[in-house]
């Protein structure tokens, strides 16, 4: 019986084999380079795919908030980072989750410093965030008076461990000139790197994004890489040139409900709650909020030709096809969707099926 | 021990009031017009506000998906209408469903209505959905073959069973005149209804969406309506015009997790995975992910001076503030942001807190 067979209502697939060669190759890279690999488990969000990880000499993972923390707590990591600015109102929470993990947070302002120096219970390590131009969030790489006045906190307290810097250069997926970032994230961390080292002689440096780590081959004196979407990479990942088509490990499966021939459209159960609303813009204006590929036995297969999701609302998805497609494919069918962003849609879909037709579980999902 | 004692992390906020108050007047408009108000549950997909819609004469209501029917079948419902194009793959879980719970589903094409009328093991009732210029999905208004079709399909079988025609002015959200959809979603239904009801005098006319039947007053011989938004209503419907900010019921509480002053910009605990990413553009280009409002012990108050956010990433609100809301907040508090399109951000939440601070359930949640 195919995994296909399974299959009734929107189905988020992943493929093992293209996710484990996606984890190997930024593993080798990492090594390459003598640098840690410490993915960012937001994408995955998986207990399953940590255990997978391990296989290729992940020890430590980053998360995005307390409860995803939570999740992963408890499952053999060396460390969990949460690369969110820390959220004061969950000290408690952390107080709970340090007391049987080593966790480290991020920490961008004193106001917060202050508060882990008073509550903490048991000993937590931190990263400072640096902002070298992204300007979502972050200390501002200049201003020493602040990195300062955090350390000066830490130093203080027999709870707060630093750690090191880390820098998400998130503006890779918006700005064409990748070496031109990395370029300034370098000479950020190793400036940062060199000025507190004498204090600090353990201190590491991280960055983070999946473009930068996937298209860079000069990484400088960077200690460790935190990148997430590389574990599925999506059509996003595509059009920045981070990957290829054949990357992409996970798939949305999506019954057809209907087929307008002369309009050459599909309608698909598959919309906003399923894939997310991101969308890629082509140049010609036209929005694609994901692109179809053909399900069989053993995963799916990329036509040459393009079909693409052209509109969405909350649980409809409305194709755009190519007469290939319309040729082939009859109401009751499954096709599969790559998704934009496959973080947003792996948290929409809370659970993954393999090609074998095994459950996968996620965090925020109820698998 | 007020509410807000009781969060740490991003939280979705119903106003119990508000909701009922929103669910008396569109109760009150379908009564005044002689009407039958069958609300679309995919906003609110909770059974306690099912039962608080009880109370207000609400005896049908409509869902999304096969799966959201599951949720709600057995609570009481007199029916349950399924308002997406039927997926015949789902046909075993109908079954399963309409054993214990009056049901009814949408059809679009000739295939799923045979597949239907083959397979079905207990009676269930079905509209078609008519296309009247939305092109999103339906059956053209003067494809009379196709609608035929369907109907002779459904003689012929003794357990599908035609109730009316169903129609989704979608449209109404993109287009400013509603007055002039409304009247084509009039004469469409009307044109049906006459034509076919010699022949099925029962026969069924019901619209849908929320700004028109929050604005129109002339509905012509319609007999039911079935908006879904309109029980929590969001800042979309604010920019459209169906209603006031007062009415909008739920409010996603954020923790505040640093404030840049000289850039006037909150960063919250508050991205994507919450809020969902639906986005209103000002007149000024500017993106609102979502309008700042200040949290109670009584619920949320409406500055003068808007604060909005202005970028969101998976985990990360981006606000940018007035001075007045500069100067009032600090690291730890709790901000409020009224979401942009609340069908979505209740979907990607899973569940509510009441103003007292309990927890109403969401049929996607684990709650």
């Amino acid at each position: 019986m195919s995994y296909l067979d399974k299959i009734t209502s929107p189905t988020l697939l992943l493929d093992e084999k293209i996710c484990r060669a996606n984890i190997k190759r930024m593993a080798d890279k990492a090594a390459r380079h003598d640098m840690k690999l410490v993915p960012h488990f937001k994408t995955a969000q998986s207990n399953q795919i940590g255990d997978w990880s391990k296989e290729y000499n992940i020890t430590e993972i980053t998360v995005s908030s307390v409860k995803m923390a939570e999740y992963h707590a408890g499952q053999g990591w060396v460390n969990i980072h949460i690369a969110f600015p820390f959220n004061p109102l969950e000290i408690p929470k952390l107080n709970e989750i340090a007391a049987r993990q080593s966790m480290s947070v991020q920490l961008i302002n004193a106001d917060t410093a202050r508060m882990l120096a008073d509550q903490l219970e048991h000993t937590v390590g931190f990263f400072i965030e640096i902002d070298a131009g992204y300007g979502r969030t972050g200390v501002e790489v200049s201003d020493f008076g602040l990195i300062e006045e955090i350390l000066l906190i830490a130093k203080n307290s027999d709870k707060l461990k630093f750690k090191g810097f880390y820098l998400h250069a998130g503006h890779s997926y918006y700005m064409p000139d990748i070496p031109e970032l990395y370029e300034q994230t370098r000479n950020a961390l190793s400036m940062l790197k060199h000025k507190y080292n004498s204090e600090y002689p353990h201190l590491l440096t991280r960055t983070g994004d999946t473009p930068g780590c996937a298209v860079m081959e000069d990484f400088g004196d960077i200690d460790e890489m935190g990148p997430g979407n590389f574990v599925f990479y999506d059509m996003m990942q595509v059009d920045l040139g981070s990957c290829d088509r054949e990357d992409v490990a996970v798939c949305l499966a999506v019954p057809v409900v209907d087929i307008k021939k002369d309009k050459k459209e599909i309608l698909v159960h598959g919309g906003g709650v399923h894939l997310a609303k991101d969308v890629l813009v082509g140049e010609n204006g036209l929005k694609n909020f994901g692109e179809v590929v053909l399900l069989n036995e053993n995963g799916w297969t990329i036509t040459e030709q393009k079909s693409f999701v052209k509109s969405i609302s909350q649980e409809h998805g409305l194709i755009k096809a190519t007469d290939e497609l319309l040729e082939q494919v009859k109401v009751g069918d499954i096709l599969g969707i790559l998704p934009i962003h496959s973080c947003m849609t792996a948290d929409a879909m809370g659970g993954y099926m393999t090609l074998d037709g095994k459950m996968v579980d996620h965090a925020e999902g109820c698998v």
